[in-house]
């Protein structure tokens, strides 16, 4: 039984006869394939990454498992479609809050057509992109059983300054966003989130050490994952924080040369995330 | 006696009655000041960057020493004009090998106009900048007391792909780069130039360790100059290798934000020189 994702916060969305992704209650997540190159380029980047010995393997733990290509009814009613087979990375977590940040200042990428790289300039213009190297491109943030989930309408977040990703980003982490805008977030979840051995920042700090290095895939317009969930963190579960890599249909080959756009986009994030956590 | 200096590799010269810096015999380097507000720019970041107290001392040891600024009779001939009064980089070195590289994959400034930002972009696009997150904009590099400099022309610097850089870089450190292109490069000094604890990469990773934090500056089109010389090597002189920041018409404050890109171009620098580095 296919259904329409719960925990989808950015990105086509199978709803209003729309093409979008389903998942079933196995876990996997169904993801339409463009009918363009892109649904080619990122099934081959899921291949390639599946088998190049040269990604490390706790590298790998970053992304989705794959487990190839399925022809499915499309959710537009269109009739059969390719569609990428992926863990779904919610069915983890019950009620997650959940980050979708589109890394990198620049989220063209070299060989696009110049009309397409002057529409993604002016988003990234106009967005938090080239000020801060990433915009946070979806959220929902769960607050308590009665007042569900916190999220932001799409042009709301597109608007985001530096200052409401300040605030996002300890709102996140907070057991009281839901009080009011008037009451101190009391960040009581920052130091098991964002903190310790296997919180988020850790977790960051591993990725970018594979940035400075890894010369093999220029991850354009690839939005980096923060999900975390309130009972599994309670209960001692793990991983109650996950952190982790979607969207790849804009990847390039590093060619030789590290990828310094998503690397100070991930810098600027760890900066931001670390300020959350020291200022408690 | 002010005089043109010697070896300048990138910007304006003072040259055929152009507008351009000069030097003394005592190592100070005279920047005429631009008359629009680049001008103004640059004298408040040296300003700032010698009083402000949140510069820790050994960062500001990789910026020119700053004297201040002097009324001086222009090299073009248009009469008195107010000079930065900086230390002159060069006069430490005989015959210095000198790579002027200009950081960040964007050379604009988010508050340009359109236009300025389209040109910017332009060259961005058509030089290594975007792709490697820098670009080399000029060169000098000592071969023999025979051969003298080897330079490239602006416009062939310019046109620099990867692999030039590459060559470029292990040019840079090789005795014997004037034999002829089919001799295969020593890169001879490598181990003492890139490596080594008061080597090149050791000074580019404290420089990204202070990128990493600070968040005061945003140095848009900012040069990092590497600086060598073969005496002050071979008869252990100190310091035989520098690296410099120069150029600051269009440093921004960095309001809470890292510069992640001239963090990301100086990370993909650092891996480009590892390499030399590692190949030897």
């Amino acid at each position: 039984m296919l259904k329409v994702p719960e925990h989808q916060v950015a990105g086509h969305q199978a709803i209003d006869g729309n093409l979008g992704p389903l998942v079933d209650d196995s876990g996997r997540f169904y993801k339409p394939l463009q009918a363009n190159e892109r649904g080619t380029k990122e099934l081959a980047f899921y291949q390639s990454l599946f088998s190049d010995t040269l990604v490390p393997d706790h590298i790998r733990r970053f992304f989705p498992v794959f487990y190839g290509s399925q022809l499915l009814e499309a959710s537009d009613g269109s009739g059969l479609r390719p569609h990428l087979v992926l863990q779904d990375l919610a069915s983890n977590h019950l009620n997650p809050s959940i980050l979708d940040v589109k890394m990198g200042s620049r989220t063209w990428y070299p060989e696009a057509s110049d009309d397409y790289i002057q529409r993604c300039l002016e988003k990234d213009r106009t967005t938090t992109s080239v000020s801060l190297g990433f915009r946070i491109s979806g959220l929902q943030i769960y607050q308590s059983k009665e007042s569900g989930f916190w999220k932001s309408a799409r042009k709301d977040v597109l608007s985001f300054t530096a200052d409401n990703v300040r605030l996002v980003l300890r709102k996140f982490v907070s057991s009281n966003s839901s009080v009011g805008s008037n009451a101190k977030l009391d960040c009581c979840f920052a130091r098991s989130v964002y903190g310790g051995p296997a919180g988020v920042l850790e977790q960051l700090l591993e990725l970018k050490t594979w940035f400075e290095d890894q010369t093999i895939y220029h991850f354009n317009s690839t939005s980096l994952l923060i999900l975390f969930d309130e009972e599994s963190l309670l209960k001692g579960r793990t991983p109650f924080a996950e952190v982790k890599l979607i969207d790849f249909a804009h990847v390039a080959e590093g060619e030789g040369v590290i990828d310094h756009n998503f690397l100070g986009g991930l810098c600027s994030l760890i900066k931001f995330i670390s300020e959350v956590f020291s200022r408690i």
